[in-house]
């Protein structure tokens, strides 16, 4: 970790704030990097120190920094109206409009908006809503939910349970075991040995199959699963993996959540992955991050007709719907997501995604070159390169050494930003990268694994 | 519900956004009231009709709305630094300082602050990392959480089962149904016959004592409760009541969770109520809400000095906290908190609360002379007004004659928004309110009450 200025926001940082997922083995003593401003693909820290944004700030800023037309929709609607809650028969214009505008962007009859505050909790929102659907239809006994390892669903305690990543769970217990049960990960490079990608689909497939025999679908109310998986490494799953295990479940009455958080609002070139590139729809599709372009938090649980019809008849005591948040469908947050799609939209971002998109994968492919590279994977402006301490056998890096870290700090000296993950760097750039700045990109990791391989090759053999 | 304007908007919403808390029965054909712009205590809808905003949004915009220093402080961080994450060593200046400013506003060493998107994931990482906190002292087995019936602490799937107001679970299912216990709640206007107010606070201090005892302290994480119940119905506690269970809590090693979204910043004259109002120190507080004046989603958990001491010592691989959101310190809610933090100051507004809070007790105290109100409670700027069907008996309306929402309706077209929940007419206007418009807000719900009690009390009787 390089040092950073001992500012005023430095100290203050280093002796109030709890940082989600940051190493406290080194925190005490180096802080945190002070970031200070943005514009277009760059962010630049307090000591004015400029980086190559390779991740859009965690998979978020789409449109890229320092973007004036939504920072002013943002100022106008918060001086207009700031907050008015949208519970019981009241709403505001920006929520009313951009419900509507994700519906007609969504696939299929995903037609029904319910806002949320982030990724986290409208994947909290899918389940809890899912398990009251089949109440309603008198199943109440379907409440299983399957995941799949690596998979990425959030930080809420049952979105955590959702997750599939080992180590997060480390020191932390898991509610709802009964419910979460976890199907392999789509995992193409850690496949078993010998099978090709169409047998490793068929495999997975029949692995649900088999789960959903022993658990029984009448237990069984969704399945949920990221359309290329994100935090998890950046995997792709074998093509046509997703339209099966779409009709799997509608086959079995389980419904299909997508969560596209990460892949929806034109990472993979369209609005949403699922159908336009993964040719199905899902029964409800989980959105935040690119949807305000990471100005505003915001996210959205998107339910079909079939579900909306269930859960909207009258129920209870005064018939309403006893769910939601103080923040759902906040007038600012619809503000920064109405202005996000319209800039999506007047600039044709997403083109530019299917143009820069395979180039960067084609590029990405020439540091195989390196022996530490074990594999190159992604789609479009999402990417993974994962280290091994060993090619042949695909051995992995013992966690200590840090390598995707040390990658991480050697390619922010040369002065772009990516992420380390596991073994895994990934970048998830702006979506409005030019060819010359995936190539700025692509040859700064380029050199940051030539500078380090020697480094941990000999500390993996020493260990 | 009277009509809106079949505008545009209107029938977006209608068809297609899912509302929290709405009612079913009518939404199809009522859809929602449009609020399109707020000024100070106001709020106007997209007819032009305006209000006396008696709830500030709900219980959020302390402010008052159209406030456009918060608005030009968020327009101007967007346009800065609109995000970048708080992960992994990097932070940026306005969560830095806010972090600082809530650490100096909070009671004792409450120092270290989780940023969240709101009040649910505040409570729900409160929990989760008391939890942690407990597996790191080598004590996994102290997992239950007391919390209590009427208290309201979200929505997350675990924030939910905090939450025990019975009418909420209508039709949805509890997780973790073994680590929730809900005590009484610490309801005066129905405790029980013949016990005055310092004998209730026996029976509550003792049911605990009891319940405690029950379970095992050693199986016992932490203790939840509002310093106020608000969504519970403007519960105030008996005095005395939470020092006491503070200090049970400290006698049985439970962590006490004071979830202050409600009355934190200003609702009771005071930054936070547990210490300057109540007496204690808690070891966990939560707020959102009134910390961006609900202009920006924000909320944030914060710990003791005591608990950050144990979480924050390196665990797992790569000795990462796996915990955290996307949004966490996200730069714009916190520039908005900042800005929000500045003008409670420069503008004293803590201040008026002390002086029109009781003045708003004291005026509501005169609708006691309607034979449908049985108990008129709550404290500075968060009152209560419980309606009932037989003052003698307390016996209540049944829900489907929903008396408070009839006393809303009739309020809104005199002037006045309220907030009916359950048989309860709720108000917590913004915090600049005027004596004037203390009167105004009374008045109005003052004719209100005497405009439909007859219709209502005759259908009581025929009921």
């Amino acid at each position: 970790m390089d040092g950073t200025s001992k500012s005023d926001s430095w100290r203050a940082d280093r002796d109030h704030f709890i940082h989600p997922y940051t190493d406290f083995t080194t925190f005490a003593e180096t802080g945190s990097q002070v970031m200070s401003h943005g514009d277009a693909m760059m962010i630049t820290d307090e000591d004015g120190r400029s980086y190559l944004d390779g991740i859009a700030g965690l998979w978020c800023v789409n449109l890229g920094h320092g973007r004036r037309e939504i920072a002013s929709a943002m100022g106008e609607q918060a001086a207009r109206l700031g907050y008015f809650n949208t519970f019981g028969h009241s709403t505001n214009t920006p929520a009313a409009l951009l419900a509507r505008k994700l519906a007609e962007r969504t696939p299929g009859d995903l037609n029904h908006v319910f806002f949320t505050t982030g990724g986290s909790t409208a994947n909290d929102t899918a389940v809890r809503l899912a398990h009251y659907y089949f109440n309603r239809l008198g199943k109440p006994a379907k409440k299983k939910i399957l995941s799949r390892h690596n998979g990425y669903h959030g930080s809420t305690y049952f979105a955590a349970a959702l997750t599939g990543i080992h180590g997060i769970h480390y020191g932390f217990d898991r509610i709802a075991e009964d419910i979460v049960h976890h199907l392999s990960a789509a995992d193409c490079f850690r496949r078993p040995d010998g099978m090709d990608e169409a047998q490793f689909c068929d495999f997975l497939v029949d692995e649900a199959r088999y789960r959903i025999m022993q658990l029984g679908a009448e237990n069984i109310a969704a399945f949920i699963a990221e359309p290329v998986m994100g935090a998890g490494g950046v995997l792709v799953a074998p093509e046509g993996y997703h339209r099966r295990m779409a009709d799997l479940c509608r086959e079995n009455d389980i419904l299909y959540i997508a969560d596209e958080v990460v892949t929806g609002f034109g990472r993979l070139g369209h609005w949403f992955a699922s159908e336009d590139r993964f040719a199905h729809v899902p029964d409800i599709l989980i959105t935040a991050k690119g949807i305000s372009s990471g100005y505003c938090p915001i996210g959205a649980a998107i339910f079909s007709d079939r579900i909306h019809e269930v859960i909207s008849v009258p129920q209870g005591p005064g018939g309403v719907l006893t769910h939601g948040f103080t923040y759902s469908g906040h007038p600012v947050s619809c503000a920064a997501a109405l202005k996000s799609i319209e800039l999506y939209e007047q600039e044709d971002v997403f083109a530019n995604v299917l143009d820069t998109g395979p180039y960067l994968q084609e590029r990405l492919q020439g540091l195989t070159r390196h022996e530490i590279v074990g594999d190159v994977r992604g789609e479009q402006l999402m990417a993974g390169v994962e280290l091994v301490a060993n090619r042949a056998s695909k051995t992995s890096f013992a966690p200590e050494l840090a390598a995707a870290e040390i990658v991480f700090g050697r390619a922010r000296e040369l002065g772009v930003i990516v992420r380390p993950v596991g073994n895994t760097v990934i970048m998830s750039p702006p979506l409005i990268i030019s060819r010359e700045q995936v190539d700025k990109l692509v040859d700064a990791l380029d050199q940051a694994i030539e500078d380090v391989s020697g480094q941990l090759l000999s500390q993996a053999a020493a260990a």
